[in-house]
């Protein structure tokens, strides 16, 4: 899978760069934006837009989301190269809720640099998120492959919907981190996932069947194929948390306990409160509802999260869901090369390492 | 005018209740983003959505952007009854922007009362801001009013340009207050204006036009009207912050010189800058790009601007744009009545005195 990322990825920084060059002039933005009224302010738009934009992409980020796109595309019988600037679509609406996150959470650190509205300043760094959440939409209006009108509204439909889930989703994490008691059932963390992270890949896996126009039953199993995959990759992303903190314990840095500093309602904390003693669970809801924690505290509540089996818990409930998510792509006739791809896309979620 | 706000407000207020209810369960979740995959907490989205949604709405707002569609509709020849379901869209995206500038402004005040990200925390105000931007566009895709595909298709591309160029004007204005030298031309500001401000009227007035299937060129011409009466109320947006400045320069409280505390690069800044002499000109530089100001540097600004002619010349332009907003309606072939209606908008947004 690494050789896929690394094939794809200068043809998708390039499609980028179609959409938002690196160096911003008058002609570009009357071509993108319309002709002016008045005039534009090339310079301006430099320094809010572009400047940070690819300041936070060249950073990093593997563009999984334009590469599975790609994935799906090819694996639909069409000609990938056709379709890059699409790619783009959710990669770029991606970075976009990366910096809007970070501001909501009020984050330090982004891709090993301080966090964008820490360079730019929160102002800039807002509008240039949101800027990412309409920019990319326009591909579809510019219509590089031509698609005929039912598709590209379909594409307008299936990204409104998704988007709006996204809100829905981001809006029981971040009410959740503000309550003090612990009441979300595994269910409701699942739901969470399945709009926070989940709607996201599936834009990747709807966007690709509606494009290349499959039936809507192939378009509903991708969807649940990206839908799982993420809601595993997700909970990954919360063992990790743990995993790195426990072997850090003598190590006290920014990055220990991260999710316990936060409030952060994980599948771990949840399956750990249900499983503890009485006493322990109230503790560990004790630690996780303070204003700030020391970092005896933190290791405390790694502590309970650990006996507790919380960890094995997790990861088995990852597996599962990476496994369904193969069933999902088994059933497609996909040839044997994308099916491989696909499944390697669940494993990476899972045993990615950082 | 008055009239017209009043008697349409109340069933406003009903389809953007029937979009986000004051009281959120899961039938409505479901029905509005789609079966759960697991489980919505309804709780928590009461708390992140519904609440500081209505909260604000709830504070005011003359709700004009969707009675200025409802008046377009009816000039159309439609009976606007039927389409106050669409009236929401301009509507909720304003409010969604509201939100957003104030947390980027970091706004202490709104409609008389705390900024929601003071009330609710900036996690929760700018998701509920942000989701502010999809939930409304979801409506084209329910359809109410059971528009063909190719009217719907026109709608999303319309709204996708207009706020794209939306967070264009934004990014101008934000790094314009960050920037120490004003050197900003006329033009420049009037397209700041007209992206930031006018492409929010564009889309009342050319979805209106895209619903009832008008011709290009008479869309065109309503979005030129909007966009004309949009800059000048924009433009009388300056004014009133340094006549009000003025008018209780003994009372040095909040409000008093907002826009120069903040840097903000207006007409009348631009035109003091470039009419009064150079030593007077430099200092109204230094005063605007310093941190902060004391309540007599702030007077010293206003003096600078109100010296050099400034209000009277904002003033002019903004009755010129407003003069030109009517010869565009003129040109029409408008009813009376919507003629008159459409008429005093222009000069509501010029002679409110709030």
């Amino acid at each position: 899978m690494r050789e896929t990322l690394a094939e794809w990825r200068p043809a998708i920084d390039e499609a980028i760069a179609d959409l938002v060059p690196r160096e911003i002039d008058a002609d570009y933005l009357a071509s993108f934006f319309g002709d002016p009224t008045y005039e534009y302010d090339p310079d301006a738009i430099q320094r809010a837009l572009s400047t940070p934009l690819w300041d936070l992409l060249d950073r990093g980020g593997k563009r999984w989301r334009a590469v599975l796109f790609l994935v799906f595309v090819e694996g639909f019988g069409e000609d990938p190269a056709a379709y890059v600037d699409y790619a783009c679509i959710p990669e770029i609406l991606h970075n976009g809720t990366i910096i809007v996150d970070d501001v909501e959470d009020e984050a330090t650190i982004r891709r090993g640099e301080r966090a964008l509205h820490r360079v730019y300043g929160r102002d800039i760094a807002l509008n240039v998120g949101n800027a990412m959440y309409f920019l990319p939409l326009k591909i579809l209006t510019e219509n590089p492959a031509d698609l005929p009108a039912e598709r590209r509204l379909a594409a307008y439909e299936m990204l409104v919907a998704e988007l709006n889930r996204t809100h829905l989703g981001q809006g029981m994490d971040i009410r959740w981190h503000n309550e003090d008691d612990v009441r979300v059932t595994t269910d409701e963390y699942l739901e969470m996932c399945a709009c926070k992270t989940g709607c996201l890949a599936r834009i990747v896996a709807r966007l690709a069947a509606i494009i290349t126009d499959q039936p809507d039953d192939v378009e509903a199993a991708v969807a649940r194929y990206a839908e799982l995959t993420a809601v595993a990759f997700q909970i990954g992303d919360d063992i990790l948390d743990v995993e790195h903190s426990l072997g850090r314990a003598g190590d006290f840095g920014k990055a220990f306990g991260n999710d316990i500093r936060e409030g952060k309602q994980t599948l771990l904390v949840i399956h750990a409160i249900q499983e503890s003693d009485p006493e322990r669970a109230r503790r560990l809801q004790k630690l996780l509802a303070a204003e700030s924690n020391t970092d005896a505290e933190i290791a405390e509540a790694l502590a309970i999260i650990e006996d507790a089996g919380s960890l094995e818990y997790a990861r088995e409930r990852a597996l599962e869901l990476a496994a369904r998510a193969r069933v999902e792509v088994d059933r497609l006739e996909f040839d044997a090369e994308t099916t491989q791809k696909l499944h390697a896309f669940t494993e990476f979620v899972i045993e990615r390492e950082e």
